[in-house]
């Protein structure tokens, strides 16, 4: 039995030294690897560079990645030649990605011609308008405007497409927010768990984490809240216990 | 004698979730810290959380930051208490930070209603239009989103200041720049050792630079190149060997 466990956040690059990027230390993910390989579970663990590492181990094999482009093109490679008994996606995924960098002087001229012809732009008009003025992202950007504007687009879902590649797998996702109340938490997490087709998945608050503590709500692919967890530790003992049920039931 | 090192890339928040971070391994400045160490310098090491660190060495002291501004915080105190024979500024800075991140819908809004009242914008007026619209960036952006777009303003330019704060050290200021000519890459690097009254600059070109190599050229207060690197460490000598001469002199 093999698992797929993804950590660490993705960085965009917006020039070549400049990247946006999604905090995610990579512990969350390290502590899930331990359990799993304690109890024998072989490991593909795709990771984000800046992300920490888990320890070198035979039974787990490590895929670094950057871009969310490049954990899209990890994650299809691996679900449509790899079985997978479950999925854990802990990794803090970008949710936008460069298109435009522009300089203010550059943007000003482009409004103006923009609005010579139109009294009025939509939005889809301003989008086409950044989608023209589109630059490869091959240099750096020079610090001399007097302001910078970036302009950026969605990048594609890719949590909802682990279930295309593996229909049979138990997709655990998260759900991370930044101060809400529980109950916005938990209704945005049971939302996510239909879009993903999850089976599984955990949300947290960022307010409610920090090297000491992580509190996180477990959910079912009910939206019901079966287990909760005040560490690291225990979040991956409740995922790893979830998925053992699931594979000692099969078994019997 | 004591010397401050600054290594590392900044990262400027967007949100509670994302930021802009210049890429920068610290690499470089640690290099530079082991030759000043094994010569008996004490070190003031100021480092961005995301860089590698130099081991721990009883006579390092390590300043942890992240924003440009808590650089330049930090900074100023200790140049403002510390007498430091050289700093050796190899920290890359982000020139931006972010003022404003925008749904594509509201920008189009605020763009509307600002060309209903003029023909034309000025630079001054999108800048000031983006300044009115600058939020907090206390919480996470929502992915719903059509496109978000970031307006960011230039950073206080803060090597600028150092010779300010203290008026006989000896500044090693580091310019990078990507994929342009060596007579472009000295032109620029000769500008930035007067406008930021530099002792010396090290300028590179980030196309010369990965695991195996970086290449560097160190020129004096004149612009004149008097040393070319292959390695970093071999930069790090460069480095130490001015300040040696620097100091012999003074000492003869």
């Amino acid at each position: 039995m093999k698992v797929l466990i993804t950590a660490g956040g993705t960085s965009e690059p917006i020039d070549r030294v400049r990247s946006i990027t999604n905090h995610a230390s990579g512990t969350l993910g390290i502590e899930i690897a331990k359990v799993f390989l304690q109890n024998g579970v072989m490991i593909d663990y795709v990771v984000t560079k800046s992300a920490k590492k888990p320890a070198a181990d035979e039974h787990l094999k490590m895929h670094l990645v950057n871009s969310t482009q490049e954990v899209y093109d990890c994650l299809k490679q691996l679900s449509t030649t790899q079985k997978y008994s479950a999925v854990i996606h802990t990794m803090a995924i970008s949710d936008f990605t460069t298109q435009a960098s522009l300089s203010i002087e550059d943007l000003t001229t482009a409004l103006n011609q923009a609005y010579k012809a139109k009294d009025q732009l939509k939005e889809e008009d301003l989008l086409a308008l950044f989608s023209s003025m589109a630059n490869p992202t091959a240099s750096k950007i020079s610090s001399k405007t007097k302001g910078l504007v970036l302009s950026l687009q969605p990048t594609p879902k890719i949590i909802q497409s682990i279930k295309h590649w593996q229909h049979t797998t138990v997709l655990f996702g998260f759900k991370l927010l930044a101060n809400v109340t529980q109950e916005n938490l938990l209704q945005v997490a049971r939302t996510s768990l239909e879009k993903n087709q999850a089976d599984f998945v955990i949300a947290n608050d960022l307010s409610e984490i920090d090297t000491q503590q992580h509190h996180a709500y477990l959910l079912d692919s009910t939206g019901k809240v079966i287990a909760q967890g005040y560490q690291k530790s225990e979040i991956a003992q409740m995922i790893f216990k979830q998925w053992q049920q699931i594979y000692q039931q099969k078994e019997e």
